[in-house]
């Protein structure tokens, strides 16, 4: 890649909106940076698909991206990181960065006993991907996985506290506390909008592994690596967001969760 | 259509799993009839799509039944009926039935004072496709309409009783009681597995409208007046189950929802 090319944007591209609060983690630190977000929200939610489902949405949506020229691709999605990402790398000629290598190397450092929790969808669950990654960042590792499939939702619904929100949490917390976690992975990127009802059932002594903030580290450390981060420091970088479905509905939700009325966002049909 | 005709199976085609509820109502009521069901649920849930992806993934579901020689589809999903049957009809040369025409007059027999509620998903409430079928049946009706959203979620986990689906249903549910209504279409026909909770929340004066015992009332009626109602008493008819992704979850919940462990579910790929 040419050194010019660093001037060109990143994608991010997650199943629907979750993907936004790795959107968010990466544009503050990145302020320099142009993003491009796609959501998938025409096949939204991914977590209940199938692996070959999940393949085939996340290549038309990464050359969906490829099509607005980034230099990079963060997949913003665990279960397309879990299911997808090798074929992901094959295919594309741009780096692609995933959630699930830094949620496990964050959550390997963060954990003082060795026991180690990790939620998600049914789909990231089922793909065993957390804990092989954990195995390698912490060997000898006690891990235990369960999926949340209301999480998701519940996050797009707005839920984010009250007895709802409150109430599912314990519910599906309840084996996790159990086991006796000492760190837990929220390993789902919509889940960081409700760390505060994880946290409050977990209790204090157990540690929260955002991954979506741990992606947005990862990113940021190996653009740098392979020089292609932009340095600019006065620059305010542009952002652009397209959805595969219902635009509307995801402009709400992305103002409410970017915290900024400026953003518009465009249909883009997939195949 | 010729009189042999009656031989062939009826179509059922929900976006994902709530169509089972049609599906047992129908089984229920015409059981010497063979049945084909097809969930699309590589595309669930229809409820948060746009109007025309609604219209698109309906039109290639009912394709896919009709390479299955059906004499009649029903089109087993509210979002579905609220915006792709009049296109359906026109596309298919076999009748074409939905869940909202038959919910609407059932609510309007039953409503006492004329204050009718619907709840549905998103794309169902705003079609406005409830309202304007409750003004035909019963003109003067005073008219609430209601998305819950996490509803479906809730059911298609099996949470169908207990803390959560009971906060969801008061929380869902306040500005109908407000509203004073006396009759209640579960718009949705995930919604029948939730009755428990939904009438618990409303309270014994409130009459709950089930759109998917409806439907297959109507069908019955339709099927019998087009002379292509099976008359074989003895006979018990056969069931086949086909689904558009990950079929083995659709499998699980089907013979819990449908309560036999005697059905199989294959896989069916569409465009």
């Amino acid at each position: 890649m040419r050194r010019a090319d660093v001037s060109r944007p990143i994608g991010v591209f997650d199943s629907g909106l979750g993907g936004l609060t790795v959107f968010k983690a990466l544009s503050r630190r990145l302020p320099g940076e142009d993003l491009v977000y796609f959501g998938d929200t025409a096949h939204v939610p991914y977590g209940s698909k199938s692996a070959a489902e999940v393949e085939r949405c996340s290549l038309a949506a990464a050359r969906f991206l490829m099509g607005k020229h980034i230099k990079a691709l963060v997949v913003a999605c665990n279960t397309s990181s879990a299911l997808a990402l090798p074929r992901l790398r094959r295919e594309l000629p741009v780096p692609v960065m995933g959630v699930i290598e830094p949620g496990a190397r964050a959550a390997a450092l963060a954990s003082r006993g060795g026991k180690v929790g990790v939620i998600g969808t049914e789909a990231t669950v089922l793909s065993g991907a957390y804990p092989e990654a954990l195995r390698r960042a912490l060997p000898g590792a006690k891990i235990k996985a369960a999926a949340c499939p209301l999480f998701v939702p519940l996050v797009e619904e707005g839920w984010w506290g009250g007895p709802v929100a409150l109430e599912t949490a314990r519910r599906y917390l309840s084996p996790m506390k159990r086991f006796g976690a000492d760190t837990l992975i929220l390993g789902c990127t919509h889940y960081p909008l409700l760390k505060g009802v994880i946290g409050r059932v977990m209790g204090p002594g157990v540690r929260l592994v955002d991954s979506a903030v741990e992606a947005s580290k990862e990113a940021a450390r190996q653009l740098e690596a392979m020089g292609l981060r932009r340095v600019a420091a006065s620059r305010r970088g542009r952002w652009s967001f397209y959805a595969s479905d219902a635009p509307r509905r995801v402009l709400r939700l992305a103002r409410r969760w970017l915290g900024t009325g400026e953003l518009r966002v465009e249909l883009a049909n997939l195949p």
